[in-house]
């Protein structure tokens, strides 16, 4: 992941697109990368759904916005000097505690807002 | 990266969250995380937006919404067999062809979407 | 319409927010109040979704949602002088000639996207 | 309004999209519908944002993503029985207690989240 910042930071260098790549207009961008992700889902069943990558050219498609979304995160990150990692395992460690395995010989609890 | 895809997987697993991580519902996840990491930028100008890591609380939401965002991604990733880094690879070769970088001696260019 | 628009407009004058009103930021603010209303839905099956009305409480959040999408939408065509009733009269017409209906004994097509 | 409802109802009937048209799809293409009208923004700066619609392409791109959004809301309002204007109408109401109008002798106050 560290050489793929790299080759994003300098790829942008190259092209003087630092100037756009404000904080605000990474965030924005990887929010409609991440709605262009979702359009592909946006009509199906839950069913359909899981078998997005039995066509090639829809698995191209899911692949390839993936990849956008990881891009515009991790330049996000890398104008902010964000470890993107660090910040998940930080995260999952509160989430263990906030959300505690519940005990099986209880009652079931509702799935809400993680 | 490989780690905590396995903890997402596991802490997940150990809820019986399973039946509600299609990936129809894990893009929507996906994409509502990407906008409260928006939501923080929405009202900034860009100067603003440079400087959201000098406040501690900002910084910290910001880092959070950061993993939430990479949690998302990772457990979309996995429930469809996606290797995220990969796709990331193929994309910037596709972009180093798509994009070249421009001749310093000939007149500038537009930024057009990526 | 008209009248929730001047509303609008006098609310955000007397407080002095046309400042904070580029289009830009209110694309972006109507694009997070739009994964707001998402997020109710994220986790529900679409039989769930279905019934959101039936809980007090849903149904007031989802008709806060709904309000709060609209205030933006009105507001961006606000400072950008667009008319959204025309521009989505006119977006009718091309899509009846875009999505003919089709012969009810010929074959069923598939639903593309809108 | 209510006439651009009713014909977006019948479009729909026409080529029987009501399968399709659950809450929580129309929820997922609003959102996405938002996000494709802030993508035309989100490399601009400010003031850039201001002049998209001296541009004749442009302004023709906005007011096309506004019907989608508008066409999406509405469509969405008409499957759970919701009146967008009476919502809005009474969400202006509840903000204009939540956000007095400043006392302009008083000292300039922070705009938050709306």
């Amino acid at each position: 992941m560290t050489e793929l910042r790299r080759r994003l930071a300098d790829f942008a260098a190259a092209r003087d697109w630092g100037r756009y790549h404000t904080p605000k207009n990474l965030a924005a961008a990887l929010s409609v990368e991440a709605s262009e992700l979702l359009e592909i889902f946006q009509w199906l069943t839950p069913e359909q759904s899981a078998r997005v990558m039995e066509d090639a050219g829809t698995a191209h498609r899911v692949e390839d916005e993936v990849a956008d979304v990881l891009a515009y995160l991790l330049q996000f990150c890398e104008v902010l000097g964000i470890d993107p990692l660090a910040a998940l395992a930080a995260k999952i460690e509160r989430n263990e505690t906030r959300f505690p395995v519940p005990d099986p010989t209880a009652s079931p609890h509702r799935h809400s807002s993680e």
